[in-house]
């Protein structure tokens, strides 16, 4: 025989072998005050932004345009199981690396070995993958006192012993049969754990949700779509289409402590087909700011009401205090997927001002200098029963998407991957769609289209100056997340798999390192025994021809220079293996 | 929405998007005098054992003691699919490398970018995996003109043009139901393709087959258990247990061109409970000796008579020439799963020498010295219906399995991983097992285990004088295939999926990396550009945690001194990508 077999194994004794933990220095609890100060902690990487302004900017240094090129790598974690697409921003603490995989799937890893210290595994009921709208990919995780904190793709909330893995508590959200879903990093403040929603294309009505963080318990839910007689009430048909009517919460929001708001994006009115619910539907597609305590809604800014493109407002409010205009600004700026670059008071949610990030737009003739209003083109807004309308620029998949910008303070650049592109859409006839529990609720045919020789751009905006400063094309569409440095290096990935790193000023390529499948996920960057690390997940899952045909995947890298780890470090030490039984008399 | 859905797609359009192969060199057709004086070929790889004699033994010395730990990947690439384990030999040809993943999926891929210019995916019937003793797995691929050759996992042998991929021919060896399968490198000498079979756990009859290489016509079937009347067939029962008597050919075989002949290990008899089929059972356990052109016999030597213990004798004999106990000699030599390593003289087929590579042997009392017969510990056949017996040593993974050593002509050594384990055996009760067609039919329940500390050694052994120079030992098995460099390293990974490289000559361990999944493939070494560089597949699949709790995975990785490619060499080149549509008015 080639190789043991497991059944005719498992006929005589069941292996009780048990996996000896690498040794991890005991790690300390997270304290609110630990999150409040993330963004000076320069060693770790506590919340998926980084810090609670989503900046992604690390202090760390040793990295520089000069020296970035002999980054190697220094070890990789295969991450196994289905190989479902690997888009989460890894959370460092303690020499532990912990980071959610496609499924849910949460590892946590020796950073100095590449050993896996832990490993959750959710078990999910029959059904679920039909109402995950896009694969069963996930974003990130959480973490306070003790505890990781996942919200697994069955729209359930997970507190797990950061030591061992095991289960501290488990709450549902909601009913995931009704295309409710959850795959984004929760943000904590104080001990609200805050999570959103995905099933905007299932009809759900949008909501933010807090969990107590040391026990589960629900503390409130703030819903996006407003009820008759509440407050954008009057933007929406007098019919129960508010009941069905979109809004998801489906990314990561940020927090100011200094006015204890919490700040986040909105996803777009469902369905797609809005001709079927005239007004602005309210709050879709609108940066919200909210009390963190109590969920309550203190304004919002809308980016396109009425929105019949698939142009979701979820980005991630980056939180900004600069000058525009000779003025000293509180801005919380986004990246749109309606095409637009937008700066928004974070105080009064005032409109600053709006620019073009791609090219071409045409579903629109341009913003209102003074609201922020767009000026809809009519003929670009696909009518049910009516003809396909084509090219539409951007394409659904938007200017930019669910990939986390980085912003950095001494350049006052805000990096993000956009993409150029166009779709042609074609609203079905108003008989043909009716709300179903857990069916597809969009109403809309489309195709994406290429439009030129690149889709992906980087670009780095000068904010305070309201412009691109620069822009490196790539032929393939980009949906990796940035990370910045002080050390003056911007890095990202590509789907051909490369990870990438550019001279953040000048946007000019440093290096690049093939990693084998698609990189859809975030970089982040750490310090263990005095040394620079950089991570990142690299993992191409479900469908990945529509964009390339990279091969699927599934793996942790971590580099440094020379891929040589600090002198006298324990790196990649040895560990006791899991074992046979081990032969007694 | 978040990311493009394929069912909602496919709604609108058929991408019809053209994947651009990346430029390669016009391949030259692989002639048989390339095979013939592949040894001499320092740049590429063109067969399973690199040469005929399967030496694994590469002329290049760019890398030595002294700089190999400066090496660093490359690139990576993942092979995606269903991560069923990975355990092939890459070829390497005018620069592109070529191997086969798991379920026999064929890869060529660009050395110098990493890209995939082709890729040949087997579709197959269902109910296949419950014929496959020991896995998905595949181990790898033949070449001669310009085709490329792959048995299936269903006994299908294929023959792919060398420059696109595409079917040049198929024909069948078996049929897979019977639970007759392939998975190893055929063994191609002028225009014969020879392959051998797995299939003994299911009571196959081994053989050979030899189809020619332009057509795929069958040439002849050589068994490997005579029929009655034929040689050897006095050592069977008088009843049918022939029919179904084991003798796989599961490895790739040796061939000496001075002879004209060829080399090959042949498994052992089915079932294991031996008690049932008394007498030696040849030509199951043996080493054979063919003529390629007729298949006909020339002689055989024999390890295990009548053998119990799934000793399987399929370890490819590595052919050397050498002086031993001051006579030059004409050798085939192998590591034995029943624990011995052995020297055979390849002309006439008599026993040289052998001597014990584990520990605790209790099978038999030694092998006499002079035919080379093992004298059988009575007590340590397992009786069926009888009582347990254990631990018996070496447990039935053997001393050494199918993973492939190396020789090295310089030192004299001879290269291999053993692992020093025991088991315990009980035959099943007469009555209770009958052969049935593609059932398990070896009437033995087992169990492996562990005997102390450490289970995995690295050997070196000094085939001239008898003995093992240096040995490292690992606390896991190890099932990674060797390669040894003029240069003076030896490389080989572990099942933590550490690539390892080591001093050939003292064992020193010189330089390690951490593949992130662990490594039961075989490494190689080749030129391009003038820089050399080594590849190796790094993944576990199936039930890694029978020896390990490494997460399963699937990559090729390249490593080269500084992770840096020859200046000027057209290395990590972009390619057009697999694109949208295009927008056409």
């Amino acid at each position: 025989m080639q190789m043991i077999s497991k059944h005719i194994f498992a006929a005589v004794t069941i292996v009780t072998a048990v996996m000896l933990a690498t040794p991890v220095a005991q790690a300390g609890p997270v304290s609110t005050d630990d999150l409040l100060k993330a963004q000076d902690n320069s060693a770790e990487w506590l919340m998926y932004g980084r810090d609670y302004r989503n900046w992604r900017y690390s202090p760390l240094s040793e990295l520089t345009p000069e020296n970035v090129a002999q980054l190697h790598p220094v070890w990789a974690m295969s991450t196994g199981g289905q190989l479902g697409g690997l888009e989460s921003t890894p959370l460092f603490r303690d020499g532990v690396l912990y980071f959610s995989a496609d499924y849910a799937r949460v590892f946590a890893v020796d950073a100095r070995s590449g050993n896996i210290v832990w490993h959750y595994e959710p078990e999910y009921d029959q059904g679920l993958t039909a109402v995950l709208c896009c694969g069963p990919i996930h974003r990130g995780l959480a973490m306070k006192d003790d505890l990781v904190y996942v919200a697994r793709l069955d729209a359930k909330l997970v507190a797990l012993h950061r030591a061992d893995g095991k289960v501290a508590w488990e709450t549902k959200i909601d009913d995931w049969s009704k295309g409710i879903t959850t795959n984004s990093a929760p943000l904590i403040v104080n001990d609200h754990v805050i999570i959103g929603i995905s099933g905007g294309e299932f009809g759900a009505r949008g909501y933010l949700k807090s969990f107590n963080a040391k026990t589960g318990a629900l503390e409130w839910t703030t819903y996006t779509i407003p009820a008759p007689g509440e407050p954008g009430s009057d933007t929406w048909p007098k019919d129960d289409s508010w009941k069905t009517g979109g809004g998801p919460t489906w990314l990561t929001g940020s927090y100011d402590a200094a006015t204890n708001t919490l700040y986040w994006g909105i996803g777009n009115p469902a369905p797609w087909s809005t001709d079927r619910i005239p007004g602005d539907n309210l709050w879709t597609d609108c940066m919200m700011a909210l009390d963190p305590d109590t969920g309550k809604m203190k304004w919002a800014f809308q980016y396109t009401p009425n929105d019949a493109w698939d142009y979701d407002g979820m980005a991630t409010p980056i939180l900004v205090d600069l000058t525009i205009d000779g003025k000293p600004v509180k801005a919380a700026v986004v990246s749109n997927r309606n095409g637009f670059f937008y700066a928004i008071d974070r105080t009064t949610g005032k409109f600053i001002y709006a620019f073009p990030l791609v090219e071409g737009i045409n579903w629109t003739s341009g913003i209102d200098p003074v609201t922020g209003r767009p000026k809809v083109n009519a003929e670009m807004r696909p009518k049910s029963g009516g003809a396909t309308i084509q090219p539409i620029v951007p394409g659904l998949e938007g200017g930019t998407n669910w990939f986390p910008p980085a912003y950095d303070p001494d350049l006052g650049y805000f990096f993000t991957s956009v993409n150029q592109w166009g779709m042609g859409l074609t609203a079905w006839e108003k008989k043909k769609l009716n709300y179903k529990p857990g069916d597809w609720y969009i109403g809309v045919d489309y195709q994406m289209y290429r439009m030129g020789d690149t889709i992906g751009h980087i670009k780095a905006i000068d904010i305070a100056n309201k412009k691109v400063v620069w822009d490196v094309p790539s032929s393939l569409p980009l949906f990796a997340g940035m990370l910045v440095t002080k050390g003056g290096v911007l890095f990202t990935g590509d789907q051909r798999g490369r990870f990438l790193a550019y001279d953040a000023k000048t946007g000019k390529e440093l290096w690049k390192f093939q990693t084998g499948s698609g990189i859809n996920a975030s970089p982040i960057t750490y310090q263990l025994d005095g040394k620079q690390y950089v991570a990142v997940l690299s993992g191409l899952g479900g469908d990945p021809s529509f964009y390339y045909s990279a091969p699927k995947g599934g793996m942790l890298w971590v580099f440094a220079i020379d891929g040589k780890v600090q002198e006298g470090s324990a790196y990649n030490q040895q560990v006791i293996e899991k074992m046979l039984p081990e032969f007694k008399k």
